[in-house]
């Protein structure tokens, strides 16, 4: 299945099935608001969704609604560095030998279609088109093996970064952070929809239509198990924890000259089988 | 005033002020049951909490409550690396010449007296003493002369280290945020009863009662005003937002030979005119 939250024509929030170009508002035939809470009620509650999506009977128009971020309140969100091996030597890092975590606070990113900005700050706003892997099942110390059981599904990412400030000192927190950086959606796609662990798949960022990003995510230095086992050790994983996996080359600061995002560019993430997020940008108020 | 947010004899969480050896407790008289909300209503909230405390006629031993973390659900957790040049020397960094950010989860955290927690995959648990700084009035490009208006008051924070994980990656936070390995507490001391920006005071760790660091806050390489500024520049600051202000040297992984602490061990933050924050150590279940 394929949910999106949105706010209906008459501006409630509520949870979605897209089905085509239709939305079935699940939240109206008695499933959770959010898919936060859908994802804390596990396999039952993904049933209970299949069975209303059954069974509906009206469906709106997707252009008619308007989509938010796929989570509302994630607790952890995971964002890994550093993932594709052509990116770490485009920023002239080593490629790591263990997984590279840092925090994304949801205040940093915006839903499909809406504007992400580059601040005041810094004019060096760079996109990073990522996949972002969504935990189903809560647990900790989770062996690689069992890992993808635990996802629930999948979502796209841009890991929008403030270059100067993320290269201030040696952490890279603050250049990831700025409210409304990133970009997440447009929907959140069940794991069952998608090769295991999202593997396979061509990952493309567009920059105004211009293909900035291309490499496929088999290329991955830790793949999608690795990293829920790397996350779960140590802390325990919830439902609704987000690992965003890495980017692959071709990102802004690393060109020759530099390409940096500014007002009135259009920035798209795709993945084969999973859509388009697309961000307009502007300037921060 | 000193804020605790504490469990009743009887279970029900509460928001409190000590004073001395006893405790009102407000949320009884009306006021918020967490500090968090409390925050939210600004001056106002603070003004009605004062007036609660002076009218109210019972009070509770401090002995009978059992403490909780002073915030119930901070969404900023901002932590500050290296901020004290001797402990930047004993761990051979360069000393920063920016704001080192990074994030802890409130999952990594747990009250005054509660246990500390080794854990399983790991036998480099370390301790940091510090103070935390906590938002009032949100904010974003705040300025360094204004930004003391900002904070609402402090509170103290083990911010216990997993060396091993931390040091795995260039990224720290994966090391930081091992779920129970840092304290944070007593309580929450309104600003208005400490020096401006906690300046010039002692501050002291101390593991099975042997001081390991000691230090004045005035050795601090960026002050608390100027992290304050720091943390809001593209990063909108919100009432109850915290930030972990770094810690003094001292501390273990840094002597010869490395010291560790293990279960049995008991851990204490002191800081003058802020009281003690003490977590007995266990090992991970």
């Amino acid at each position: 299945m394929r949910f999106v939250r949105f706010k209906t024509p008459d501006g409630h929030p509520a949870l979605g099935a897209r089905v085509g170009d239709e939305v079935v508002n699940l939240t109206e035939l008695g499933l959770p608001g959010t898919l936060d809470e859908l994802l804390r009620h596990g396999a039952a509650g993904m049933a209970s969704a299949k069975a209303a999506l059954e069974k509906a009977t009206t469906r709106l128009p997707l252009s008619s609604v308007q989509l938010m971020a796929p989570l509302h309140h994630p607790h952890k969100a995971f964002a890994i560095g550093l993932n594709y091996i052509d990116h770490a030597h485009e920023g002239n890092f080593t490629p790591p030998t263990q997984p590279v975590l840092f925090h994304r606070y949801p205040t940093s990113w915006v839903p499909h279609g809406v504007a992400i900005e580059r601040p005041k700050a810094s004019v060096e706003f760079d996109y990073e088109g990522e996949i972002v892997a969504i935990i189903g099942k809560g647990g900790k110390y989770i062996s690689k093996e069992n890992a993808l059981d635990h996802v629930a599904g999948y979502s796209l990412f841009n890991d929008g970064s403030i270059r100067d400030f993320q290269f201030r000192s040696s952490q890279w927190m603050w250049g990831k952070n700025f409210d409304r950086s990133g970009g997440f959606g447009p929907e959140f796609i069940t794991a069952d929809e998608l090769p295991p662990g999202v593997v396979g798949l061509d990952i493309v960022t567009r920059l105004n239509g211009q293909v900035m990003q291309k490499a496929n995510t088999r290329d991955m230095i830790f793949d999608v198990a690795t990293l829920v086992a790397a996350c779960s050790e140590g802390m325990e994983l919830h439902p609704g924890d987000m690992i965003i996996t890495g980017t692959p080359a071709g990102v802004g600061f690393a060109r020759k000259p530099p390409v940096f995002m500014k007002a009135g560019d259009v920035c798209e993430v795709e993945v084969e089988g999973m859509g388009i997020l697309s961000n307009p940008v502007i300037d921060e108020a």
